[in-house]
């Protein structure tokens, strides 16, 4: 396989390394990932996050154990497992079921990386179109460099929209329980020199009602072909609270995050996490609970926005409006690429 | 003084003690408070917190004072540094005024501390009756016996229910960024034996859509004479939530709540506090912080709801629908028991 370097994963002296996201943004530690089971833990303990990134690591980890030599039941036991550590993102399905079907899964799994790349680039340029000069945006979770292999999904958009001297302001909410945005947002953000203001997930409402947040813009870890989407925890109350307040709510996420099995949002399935997470916080900062030590939890890893909350979708191939989206646009596009979509539509 | 022991608040053997609330649940620790400046303090740095409460132990401190002999002029000075403590709070305020125009400042506080306790059995009752057998109801930060003298305001109304067996289930919002309900609300549904589940304040969204929440029930922490209230951040999300999803909202506050001198919400001052509270989390359960040192922070203490996202107002003196609040109940109420109300309405 070829070396490379990106923000989060990189491939050199012939090993496949992850930037343990966990330690971020206290410290920078690369994991070193000889073996499929290991790239399974990481995904699981949120060292490698961000469904693009974790689809195009966890065929990384495959097309290394094929180099190795691996036989084909063992790999395809190894694809099988790592489609199990993390449900609901559904490019790590895709990313996997393209890597069972290759005959070559070093190329594949490298072609995948470089489609991912140029996704980001094209998600960027066409969102930064919609993006006026001076906007407020409120962004969720972590969608960027530490999310895909490229600069990101919907701080893709930020970035380009930047880059364009749009002298946008981003709202970071800080994304209870794992503290996405807290931690690692607002890392990128300053590596970018864009300006930001960190947030509590349930500040943002009053934002929207002082006028002071003109978009929000997040990502997806799964897309519904009726144009239903999860996404972290978090996004479909942001979601309400911006079609309340009338301000514009995209999702930003590359084709390769459509489940072509999935017609509606009532079809993905939504992981429980543990519930130390939400009766405390936990990382390389440290850990603290301050809640009872038995305290009954709710926590759900993501939430479902229906498509009738959304403004437009932005995709790697194109913006779809609300309405496009709702007249199957998603379902057309993925025939057109010669994927077998599911009967319902 | 007489003597009295209440959850959060006591008086014995001739010494004025509050119960330090930043420890809770860990530790039960009792903090003496010798002078007014002391509790200036503990209220600043959330050792006593809950407006009807605030309102009482700032009445307590200065009636101390007056016992120890303080000039006239003395006294009123602590007066207006304790009204300075916290500004949004509205009891304080009234508090304070009611002790600054008594000629007994002792029997005054004593009248309020009484006062507040019956206020919280009247809410509980009124509240109760409009509770359904198995409802689950959404609560957000500490509204019990740490925000008020007696059993509390919106979770007076929950424990009247439980009381009157409805088994009734409660959700609690963490509460972001200060975690009155992930530490202060578990304490005390855990020590009445109410079951609950304890969430991240942007999951309260996902319950609704799903059917799982019938009531929102919060406190209150100043009333304008339209019904527009403040209350904690992230109480405006929730109204907003419990709107679209056609879920009922109510706030639970006694009537030393209102601020007869504020016509309508947008009169209504909010605080900004520390951004160190969003940078991490900090408490005797431990700190931490994740977020970059530098990290730009937004940190209202409070949010104003107006008046048309509530179902209905429930106060110790009566349950008044939003039609109602709309239409001037809360300023005839004041008119009738003799304050002089702003002459905006």
């Amino acid at each position: 396989m070829k070396e490379f370097e990106r923000i989060a994963v990189r491939h050199r002296s012939g090993k496949l390394e992850i930037l343990d996201q966990r330690l971020l943004p206290q410290e920078e530690r690369w994991l070193v990932c000889d073996t499929p089971q290991q790239m399974v833990t990481y995904i699981y303990q949120l060292s490698v996050r961000g469904a693009p990134l974790i689809g195009v690591c966890a065929a990384l980890a495959l097309a290394k154990y094929a180099e190795s030599g691996a036989d084909r039941k063992a790999f395809e036991r190894q694809a099988q497992s790592l489609k199990e550590a993390r449900p609901t993102a559904i490019n790590l399905m895709n990313a996997l079921d393209r890597m069972l079907s290759s005959e070559d899964p070093i190329q594949e799994a490298e072609a995948q990386l470089k489609e991912e790349i140029e996704r980001s680039e094209q998600m960027g340029k066409r969102g930064a179109a919609l993006i006026a000069p001076g906007e407020h945006i409120l962004t969720h979770c972590n969608t960027g460099a530490l999310a895909t292999p490229g600069i990101g999904t919907a701080l893709a958009v930020i970035i380009e929209a930047h880059r364009q001297g749009k002298k946008i302001h981003v709202f970071v909410d800080e994304t209870r329980p794992l503290l996405q945005g807290g931690r690692l947002t607002t890392y990128e953000l300053k590596k970018w020199n864009i300006p930001y203001t960190l947030i509590c997930d349930n500040m943002a409402a009053v934002l929207m009602r002082e006028g002071r947040v003109q978009r929000v813009l997040l990502g997806a870890d799964r897309i519904a072909l009726n144009g239903d989407f999860a996404n972290k925890i978090g996004s479909y109350s942001a979601a309400v609270n911006a079609h309340y307040h009338g301000v514009a709510y995209h999702t930003v996420a590359p084709i390769s995050t459509i489940d072509v099995k999935c017609p509606t949002g009532r079809k993905i399935p939504v992981e429980q996490r543990n519930p130390e997470e939400v009766r405390g916080v936990c990382g390389a900062f440290g850990s603290v609970r301050w809640s009872p030590e038995d305290a009954p939890v709710f926590n759900p890893s993501f939430d479902v926005t229906p498509v009738d909350l959304l403004t437009s979708m932005i995709m790697d191939v194109g913006v779809f409006t609300k309405e496009e989206l709702k007249q199957g646009v998603l379902a057309r596009l993925c025939k057109e690429r010669g994927q077998e979509i599911c009967g319902v539509l």
